[in-house]
């Protein structure tokens, strides 16, 4: 902890914190409100996007249950994701805290944990899943934009019917 | 979200941004602790707040679970809350997250993803609905306050046990 | 809430404020993946930590779920909670809201709300309990410490099976 303080007092600057607040909260507002090219607008050309388990991911396994490589897949993903949930009447709401960076080189590594929850139509609302994101963010011009995203969630019982992002 | 970041990066000090942070963190420690009166105080004179369903904001419905028109509705709305919650021991804990701001004039539009959770004095802790703050903020001498707050749940069965804001 | 605002405007720096945001998240993260040391390595020398219910904060009784007065015993705590945790495969989350900083001669006064959800191996992610930390943090050189953190949860119905520090 002492390094991540020392190195945020000399290197991060309070505008770098609060863009990739912004560009957090931006991701976040695009998948709640069903806003699928605003989602795959937050990654960079070549980015990576990665939603897997905590027990795959911390075995180093490649297996994922969504992967992107480059802007191409995920603007894919985003048009097969606003397809597949228009007949599925429900809200999602994302909740992010706990948000970390870490300077490194001209990019910096981010992390977060997260919590997804659904209200459908005829239910009360309800937790989805909790997790962790693992990011490494650019800022193109004042654009700040995710290289990486990985998502790991809690949970080995994925339910099927989430064919979103999260 | 590139407007968003850039208009942010012009005029958004990071004074302003904790300011408003401090208010949100200021209200929900108001409603969680039964401080109506404080709760009132977090509005302006001649403030709006509407607590509404997601399916009744997108249709742009006039129809709203509570709205008070003017701080006088907002202090008599304080007034029979902390009257009718005395006879209901149950704890409420608001988790809020994704706060956005954007700067309007001499105002802010903020927005903001909110969880609200209970704990009923012979039961676990549960979920009681999730939803989006939709806000106005001013400015006025040192405090910041909410010209306008809309609270859109993404519930559409809303408890009626609920006679507070949210 | 227009002392604290007025008071944060003159005293404390954003970059405080982004401090005391890395101490939490690091506070979080350790808990979340079992690195009991690393939490223990977020309090000073002297440091209370207490983990007790809303009802017996609110009256003042000194009972509590945990109580460790001083590091040695915040170490003691860190060893057994990872000796008992290891047979217990389940993910805990820490989600963190609405932190306040006041500051208070050399220390500042920091609060905010907690969520903390858990994950078993065969079941859905549940919510185990909500909170309020009560804290007093203190500057260390480069890093942010707690000298006191009182965790006071919602909850009544506290489940045995929680070992950990919340």
């Amino acid at each position: 902890m002492s390094t991540l303080t020392y190195q945020r007092m000399q290197a991060v600057s309070a505008d770098i914190r609060f863009g990739i607040m912004d560009l957090y909260a931006a991701y976040s507002a695009a998948l709640d409100e069903g806003r699928y090219k605003d989602w795959a607008d937050c990654f960079t050309t070549h980015a990576e996007y990665r939603l897997t388990t905590k027990e795959n991911h911390e075995r180093g396994l490649p297996i994922a249950i969504i992967y992107c490589d480059g802007k191409g897949m995920i603007d894919d993903r985003a048009f097969t994701t606003s397809e597949t949930t228009i007949s599925q009447p429900r809200a999602l709401r994302h909740i992010v805290s706990g948000i970390s960076v870490r300077a490194d080189g001209d990019d910096y590594r981010v992390a977060a944990d997260f919590l997804i929850l659904q209200t459908m139509l005829d239910r009360m609302t309800e937790v989805v899943m909790s997790g962790r994101y693992i990011d490494r963010v650019v800022v193109d011009g004042h654009r700040f934009l995710f290289e990486s995203r990985v998502c790991v969630t809690d949970t080995l019982l994925y339910p099927t019917s989430i064919a979103a992002p999260a």
